[in-house]
């Protein structure tokens, strides 16, 4: 097991106890803004210590111990990837790894008892995620054999499927390919156009592409490995199509030829991910057998008659599509991951690297004593802290479900909402934080060796796959405006009436500045006061709840016209609000996260730990407040002086979080054969110490040359 | 030369004629926001039409003809990146490529005319930008050899220097590094290590390198096929460092290897621009001649004694390095000219692209007729716009001060605000915006025949190279408070004084929301009124004006009492404002590239062409505004009604502006040889075409299977 206790043995930093650096501004010297009295802060009580191990070990979460066996496997050389391979050798390193991943077992943590997995689903995950910083392209390799290919025969199959095609799935004896995207349709799948039509003469399915924008496309292992796929095809039986489903259909044969009627391409180089081998698949009246059909909510019977235990197309289809949301929570897991490596190599290089002489004649600053560049790294230590908390809280929801333990229909469309609202977040949330780090590091965070371009460029595709960003944005806030009408789906017109009188006179009252007149004038004067009403939980709570309630609620209220609208004039007006929905949904998975990052605190029970989570838990949250705080503004629930208080707030925290930037990206448990970035290992405080030694030898020595000025000036 | 009258040859798409799609919006949905009264929208009076040839050619600015005859040679397949080459053959192959460029002659247009160039300063970068559409490996390479190596021995040398080397670094029989940059020092490059001694015995330098972190590091062309070097080296006469100058050193003998005491590395893989040979370079007590010296702005004889026609070492130092802002100002028109190609891209395939049904049963809507869709490209669209209008203007500028036409001391530091402040928005955009690009076409956009992808991973490093763009903000911060000071330089304390308690009196006033609290009465239920004055340019030129010099006023009073304070409580002060000075650089250079779109707005003639660019004008300004809108409303300089009109309006010309959007991009006059992406080339269109007539045929036909739903009503 990897001892998270020694904090970083690569690294020589600042600790604890030298805490706060000269440069680094005590206070706000921003004008017109009184300094807080705040009780807690380091020149009032002796600094809080920082618990790294204990830290950590909240850090990993419910699956802990499984995390830490994952990244025994991470830290071995033959896992990692090599950078600078062609395409071709990386694909084929990534498939021998996953030969590796195979015979190790642990990818089969959720397949059932009796078949040797352990029907450990949370678990599963846990361990997968991990794999990220092996390499990407391993992860999402590994994601499509077991993840897609894999758990769509165990969900949408039964169980003669499970006996007759699990284990060589398993064991990677048959490779697969998950044909569900294609040309033409990416996120609306129920518009695929390849059909599966059973034949009543042969009792056999014909699978068939009709057209190019119908091929399959994108599909991790359709290039070069995969020996079968399951395909998705609109069922069609006498004359009906019952929608998309699910078929098991061998693709090659031993010798890696496509089987007769099957035809494909070769995406070929991609932005990242090289060690996948993406490709196209076509069907030309391709036979597979009845029982290809994985029909676990949908069935064909010898004569052609169809029959599902779920009566509706509609909830059919997203029932089936929802058996597959462990994709979505797997990429929020593995970001946040790959964020908190970029950071960690971010913080550690900028608590060694110096640059410009400030306070001194003779010393240069390390990076991270300017001010600006705490404010690009810490806040995004404080969200990925928050990403970690709340994808531990999906993943437990996500094991609930599969494990059957909580598993209704209203757990299920919980389990799908919180994976669509975490999972765009925390994606971009890596691309932006693997490129702030990078630009951190500056020219160094641009050679390979340095890992965050590539980890970059590999995790660019998590922003658009398994749904894409912008469309889980908007399931989200479908839901939400769902649960909204619900509120007044039994009320009687009279009461809808006076709601919307409320909120009409709600907006005269926020909008017109009477609210903002009001707590300006109670506020006048004392920052202070403003000060300590952010830092209460349930002022952060209350800013953030209200805004989530009042976009939806506004945009319930622009869309109530459109049940009396054509077609057409309904979909326009559902446009103008699309850009406003996404935005509600984005807000709703940032007050998420906070949960669940306010959940984390009041459970830490050292003291220290918990004084250094709550500074970064508030400044995740005032982080959001300021994110949005023109919305606050303009809707009234900050005056202006409120508002000037958050940016001033948050300026201290990042000051008193600073001297705890190592500890906290410490605390991730990454060792060198996780991080390997060489930026990161102490070569740079090596160079430093070097150096100095030099200069305070040639200082020493009088040998040392006089500068033009002093000469002149003599 | 290339014809940009056809408009975009390669897509058919929707013409300016068929103009609004079904599903935008005409006017904005939101509630509460009366519809504003404005006088030319589409239902009111004809929709105007572009002129996409006459656009073309304002885009193409000054050196309009250059700049076709650059992108002839972009266009030639041999000049164009291979995606997948290893990084050997890529190198090979921009090495070859670079031969072409010193054969075709275009790259030595700055040269002197009596070497064979042309003198020709703004048109040599002009034509230089456009090489980044052939490969931004093959525009590096070739910035390295005459932007920096030649340049260098151009601007610090003498006669002596270009006659010498300039003819062998023009025909590249002699590659060349630009050894500036160290391991320990690259944005300030004031520190660095190497030194250059002069031996009075031998009458020659001492080249040097102490430590490790003095090595030479990213050095273009220093891997492998440098034989010569310009080093930047202290140099140290008669025991005085007269601080930073540059010589001219052979590096390799004609069999590649390395001369007596230089040794160097190869920096290997990078995030991109693999096709740039970066490297290391070292020197142990290398001894090059006194001529070595590129002795324009110091020089010393042979008994040691040091002149130079600049007094202060600091003055000198900066005019040195002023004389290299050709590489700022180039990448500033490259990053932009990259940033509309990826726009190019993503608006051609959102015109063509289809996904989910809306507004009818049958025909799905295309991309770029959603809400969120416009909001990702269109703003894009509107902010390059202005950077390109900007550009020109620095590219003039440029060329004025290296002409000698408006050559001044105060010329040259206007030129280097100028382009330190344009840079790190254009190439930050760029990298924004290739993003969003990407994203926007999915999957597609992730695979690097469509190009996005490699063009952002090479484009990654502009951010921090020539200059770090938050260094870069700096600096233009710097110099803005600096033009503050002067204001009050012979100005007496009472002055000062006065000054001060109005700066205080505004903050009182604008900070309480009395200001707010008067504009919310007069617009009161009147969006409309607030609207047309937020299309009123001077409204916008004030508005962002006044933000820029309020940031810089408060950040002058902050940083006033520093004069009092010893070195390192002065530079904790200094450092908490560092975040707001760059915010204010940044305003600053938003502010330039507005006034330079406003500037050719009035310069328009076209009517149609005026009216469209008019609107794109305004939603850069208004964009500006809205991204800013927490400030101008806790300045008081916005009510929250005229805050909300702000998003409004946006909305309203983001829906005019979307019918023009291919005209837009087609306007860049980019042919398929130059945007060489497979997804903007037709295909999709044709995809959508044969699957839209299969689908008819199918209804035709009477075999269509019936949907489920339908089936089971009957």
């Amino acid at each position: 097991m990897v001892d998270i206790a020694s904090g970083s043995p690569r690294v020589e930093t600042p600790t604890t106890a030298q805490a706060a650096p000269a440069a680094a501004p005590t206070a706000s010297t921003r004008p017109g803004i009184e300094e807080p009295a705040v009780s807690t802060g380091p020149l009032e009580v002796p600094a809080p210590e920082v618990d790294v191990e204990a830290l950590g070990r909240r850090l990993l979460g419910t699956w802990a111990d499984l995390r830490l066996r994952a990244r025994e496997l991470v830290a071995d050389p033959d896992m990692q990837r090599i950078e600078g391979l062609t395409m071709e050798e990386h694909r084929a390193r990534v498939f021998e790894q996953l030969k590796r991943l195979a015979r190790d077992g642990q990818v089969n943590r959720a397949s059932p008892k009796e078949l040797g997995g352990e029907d450990d689903h949370g678990g599963n995950i846990a361990g997968f995620e991990e794999m990220v910083l092996a390499d990407p392209s391993l992860q999402i390799k590994a994601g499509v054999q077991w993840g897609l290919f894999g758990a769509a025969v165990l969900h949408l199959g039964t169980e003669r499927h499970h006996r007759e095609y699990l284990p060589g799935i398993m064991t990677l004896e048959v490779p697969g390919a998950f044909a569900m995207t294609e040309s033409g349709h990416g996120s609306d799948v129920a518009s695929i156009g390849t059909t599966a039509t059973f034949d009543e003469t042969h009792g056999d399915f014909v699978l068939h592409t009709p057209f190019r924008g119908a091929w399959k496309e994108y599909l991790g292992n359709a290039a070069l490995h995969a020996t079968a796929a399951v395909v998705f095809a609109k069922l069609i039986a006498k004359g009906v199509d019952h929608g998309v489903h699910a078929f098991y259909v061998p693709i090659r044969d031993e010798h890696g030829e496509f089987l007769p009627g099957i035809g494909g391409e070769d995406n070929g180089l991609k932005g990242g991910l090289n060690g996948v081998d993406n490709g196209l698949l076509h069907f030309d009246e391709v036979r597979v057998p009845r029982s290809a059909l994985l029909n676990r909510y949908g069935d064909v019977d010898e004569e052609g008659n169809y029959t599902s235990p779920i009566a509706s197309p509609g909830r059919r289809f997203f029932t089936m599509l929802g058996t597959l949301v462990q994709g979505r929570v797997s990429l929020d897991g593995a970001a946040t991951w790959a964020a908190a490596v970029g950071l960690d190599i971010a913080v550690t290089y900028g608590n060694q690297r110096r640059q410009f002489t400030a306070s001194s004649d003779t010393e240069e600053e390390v990076l991270l004593d300017y001010q600006r560049h705490q404010r690009r790294l810490i806040p995004r230590l404080a969200t990925t802290y928050a990403q970690i908390f709340a994808h531990d809280e999906l993943l437990r929801k996500f094991d609930a479900v599969f494990s059957g333990a909580e598993d209704t229909d209203a757990d299920r469309q919980d389990l799908e909402t919180l994976a669509a609202a975490l999972k765009p977040l925390s994606t971009w949330h890596a691309l932006d934080t693997l490129q702030e780090a990078r630009e951190a590091c500056g020219g160094a965070g641009f050679m390979a060796e340095n890992r965050l371009v590539g980890l970059r460029q590999d995790l660019d595709i998590y922003v658009t796959f398994e749904g894409d960003n912008n469309v889980l944005l908007q399931l989200v806030a479908k839901r939400l405006l769902t649960d909204f009408s619900h509120r007044f789906a039994k009320a009687d017109t009279g009461a809808l009436a006076r709601y919307v009188v409320e909120q009409a006179r709600e907006r005269a009252y926020h909008g017109t500045g009477l609210r903002t007149l009001g707590q300006t004038i109670a506020d006048f004067g004392s920052t202070a006061r403003s000060v300590g009403q952010l830092r209460e939980t349930n002022i952060q709570r209350q800013l953030l709840t209200d805004r989530v309630e009042t976009m939806i609620g506004e945009i319930a209220t622009a869309l109530r016209p459109a049940r009396k609208l054509d077609k057409a004039a309904a979909a326009a007006l559902f446009n103008s609000q699309q850009n406003a929905m996404i935005e509600a949904a984005r807000a709703h998975g940032e007050l998420l996260q906070w949960e669940a990052f306010t959940r984390a605190v009041d459970a830490e029970t050292d003291a220290g730990n918990r004084q250094v989570l709550t500074w970064l838990h508030d400044l995740f949250g005032l982080g959001l407040i300021e994110k949005h705080l023109a919305w606050y503004l303009m809707h009234g629930r900050l005056s202006a002086q409120r508002a000037q208080a958050v940016t001033a707030y948050i300026d201290r925290l990042i000051g008193r979080l600073r001297p705890y930037a190592q500890d906290l990206v410490d605390a991730f448990g990454y060792q060198p054969g996780h991080v390997r970035a060489k930026i990161a290992t102490g070569v740079e405080l090596e160079r430093q110490e070097e150096a100095r030694a030099y200069r305070e030898a040639l200082r020493a020595s009088g040998d040392a040359p006089t500068p033009e000025k002093s000469a002149r000036d003599r």
